[in-house]
């Protein structure tokens, strides 16, 4: 899940300067449409010590109008709030609507801290988180702007980070030994973390996770976030609104004529006024982003792969035969077992999936597996959740399901294409942990393979395949378009693997420029994680 | 909570006639536009044995088409299914879009019957029901109506129930040993379903508490719940489509604005054509609303109380002289244990809450209390979510807040008078059950009393307002509007208590025709109260 959150991403002085001045002058123009909002806007900052929380509240008091925005940090409660439950001293803190709050070490400090010192059971967090999602379902319910941002640090990044602070006489105090015991606990507070914004993040109220190392692009990454989640709900509200309208309206006409009062009349003024009305509302609305700032372009987590990785032909024909053994003898323990597996294979056009399904099918025994390619949906399957097609290729006991492309489609083709709503894809990604939490907590081996490859490389797969008379049938028109949309997909892989990698069910990516590096590597991942599932 | 289905309610056989006929034509012309229609429809069945789950899914398949229905009902797992995580079995068994799926020994059986067997705690419980409660979201998110019935018998009832069949040999192979079984375990078997219908009521997947003694009464019950919801979901279903349809209009206006070919004869085709429409489709949805069959009439959890308890003169001062005693000493032992409380009044205009909260507050040190009226919010309380200002009372410890009229004012003349939207106080249920249990798991006490009064003995005591001059102030015009809303308020009162009256939170029902009855039994209830949680 933070993996995305590791890459070095960074923005130089003059790309941050290029963009501040405006990105400022549109935030504050926002917070004063909020004020006049029916709505609070309340923001929730956790993460790493040291990736820049504190910086980030400042960030925002300096930038934005402090008369409107409320900061709220917590420690130990006080008398007066151990005198009462838990959550009274969040509730006095609440900001009205038009205002924004700002929460720090908020709600989600004592959950995570308990779980990452086994104070509290998987199962504890999981309820208390259960009351989280509770409350700020109610908050949202209530029209509450809920955005939680979640600053992160790789393990060795917050070593140098509190070192570089500690060596700073200015910054020197933000270090507290506390900060240190925290770092030795860093692996366990990450856990707890991950579950956390996993279990959390709801359509409602989402999780954004900003890689913290370099503060410009903490500070960018959190202003757009904030300004366009401000400008969508302001929108959102003012849909709201004209639908109410419309429907009122459309009550009356509808009394109206079943009081036999309706006049041709009437239709051609509330027609016009109708229209009149949506063009305004749209005027406003759609105004100003066409000139919105936007961050400069960042590196995606398929950027830091190797793409060099390769074998010479010997090595190769060596591993594979290797691997193959050791899949043949996992498989048929698995079998006798019942242990079985689902293998997800996603990957750009002409990644090589296919060849990397039968590089380890021919490891397996026919009867132990199942490839199942995923086409567009039957009409049985399109009458029913986009998962139950999935659902009922699941097997038996001790046998593998091998997906050719899966349920991903859902975060890739269909959000690109628009085949699913933005609501729909959202909340998808929640969706699939479930569904795949289910797998494993069933027994189940998953392993998800994205093969990638570089755009240079497809282009000369492509050409090959052109070229070559009986490969050219798997070129199609959709392959250009789709490779047309490279940036597109790239950003919504990272996405995919930022929300749905997580220690349970883990990605893995698969450097394929060289097919002979893909096919080792997907047959050795599976084998070890069949290993470790059979106590090999 | 299951009080209100223990009330005896019946229909007889000629107000059943009456009804029927017409109720089976509106569902069969119902599940005809369903067909159409692009979601399907989830009934989940459950509810205690004998209390006739089966009986009305064979009535719905002998009512309704039977072609565009499903059944299913869930054993121990087979030999497929256990080789599959566990939610597989409901998953194959979806009802796709446009048909009908009942369910029965659901996805709510093994958590219910593994409670009541203390086979898992509460935490875990808990746990179990929130991944049910995703399920349902993710389903209900997908466009399904979902619907859930429990099935309700008193224990003694439901002990007649079972021996009755058992006489009738063409029923006796109903009843079987386990069901005996289960009779025994009562109330662990109550108390899990108290705590699943609650966690796992929500306004996308609600629970109706269905009384199961009478077959006609359960029956219709179940049918004009069915009936409306199908038509509600018709309806919003409808709404989003035009809804959708008239946004996307309005985009396409926007952009042939902004291309400068807007022309005002457009303005008037499209003005006319939505209008057309909107007649159109509201004329579809409210045809058939005007000649719904509906239930008749039945008694409210208010009809089953005993309105001649009344004390002598003698006996009411000398209860009073004890009970003041005992509160006076058990108040300052909570004051020094830091034990605080929560007192709600809540009950009809001239009931008598004023005189009971003044009987109370004598027995207790000014000190130590705090009397909240809530009347109209202020300014600052209406910029906050509703709850907020409730919160903000929660006194410190060892102190106790008496609540002249309180957050019920949600579910009460919130939603009768519209000031609340149906979605808002069908929602309130669940936020207020979470707000009450964080007092109490706090550690406060907490007392509700419902005053309750006949119609006949307000009218008596609104005249004797008219009449004495020193009273006449707190007789107002809205005293008579409300009384003219008699029962529907009746309606509102035995909803909220069905839904918030749980172990944990209960109401007390407080017969008030006698003012002196009502005040001893507050303060002998809340005396109590603090006994038990003193240990005293």
């Amino acid at each position: 899940m933070f993996r995305t959150a590791e890459l070095g991403r960074k923005v130089s002085k003059e790309e941050f300067e290029a963009v501040a001045p405006q990105l400022r002058t549109e935030l504050t123009q926002l917070q004063q449409r909020l004020r006049a909002a029916k709505f609070p806007v309340i923001l929730v900052f956790a993460g790493v010590d040291g990736a820049g929380k504190g910086e980030s509240i400042n960030l925002l008091n300096e930038w934005m109008d402090p008369r409107w925005m409320e900061t709220h940090a917590y420690g130990p409660p006080s008398d007066e709030e151990r005198e009462r439950p838990d959550s009274w001293r969040y509730w006095r803190d609440l900001p009205a609507r038009g205002r924004i709050g700002l929460f720090l070490r908020s709600w989600y400090s004592t959950p995570v801290l308990d779980h990452a010192n086994s104070r509290i059971s998987d199962a504890e967090l999981d309820e208390r988180l259960s009351h989280i999602t509770r409350f700020e379902k109610m908050l949202a319910d209530d029209g509450a702007l809920i955005l939680k941002f979640w600053m992160h640090l790789g393990r060795d990044a917050q070593k140098k980070r509190l070192k570089k602070l500690e060596k700073d006489p200015t910054e020197s105090w933000r270090v507290t030994k506390q900060d240190w015991k925290n770092w030795e606990m860093y692996d366990q507070f990450t856990t707890a973390a991950e579950r956390t914004i996993q279990v959390t993040s709801a359509g409602h109220a989402p999780w954004t996770i900003i890689e913290g190392q370099d503060d410009r692009y903490r500070s960018l990454t959190l202003l757009v976030t904030l300004r366009d989640a401000i400008t969508r709900h302001l929108e959102a509200m003012d849909l709201k609104r004209r639908v109410a309208e419309t429907m009122r309206r459309e009550e009356q006409r509808r009394l109206k004529d079943e009081a036999g009062e309706h006049k041709a009349e009437d239709h051609k003024a509330a027609g016009t006024e109708k229209t009149a009305h949506g063009v305004a509302g749209a005027g406003a609305v759609h105004g100003s982003s066409l000139v919105m700032a936007t961050l400069p372009q960042q590196p995606t987590i398929l950027n830091a792969l190797d793409m060099t990785l390769d074998y010479s032909d010997e090595d190769y024909a060596e591993r594979l035969k290797v691997a193959r053994a050791r899949l043949h003898n996992l498989s048929r323990l698995a079998r006798d077992r019942g242990v079985s597996s689902a293998l997800v294979f996603e990957g750009w056009d002409a990644a090589g999936k296919g060849g990397a399904i039968r590089r380890l099918t021919a490891g397996l025994d026919a009867r132990d597996y199942k490839v199942i390619p995923i086409a567009a949906p039957t009409d049985e399957e399109k009458a029913q959740h986009y998962l139950w097609r999935f659902w009922r290729h699941i097997s038996r006991a001790g046998r593998a399901t091998i997906y050719d492309r899966s349920w991903y489609g859902r975060v890739l083709v269909e959000r690109i294409e628009g085949y699913a709503s933005t609501e729909e894809w959202m909340r998808a990604y929640g969706e699939i942990n479930d569904f795949e939490e289910q797998l494993v907590d069933s027994g189940r081996v998953l392993c998800k393979f994205w093969l990638h490859i570089t755009k240079e490389e497809q282009m000369a797969r492509f050409e090959e395949r052109q070229s070559i008379p009986w490969k050219a049938w798997k070129l199609t028109e959709e392959d250009w378009r789709n490779r047309e949309k490279w940036d597109v997909y790239e950003q919504a892989v990272n996405d995919m693997i930022e929300r749905t990698s997580t220690r349970k069910t883990p990605w893995t990516l698969v450097e394929a420029n060289s097919k002979k590096h893909a096919r080792v590597k997907v047959l050795e991942t599976y084998c070890a994680a069949l290993e470790a599932r059979l106590g090999q």
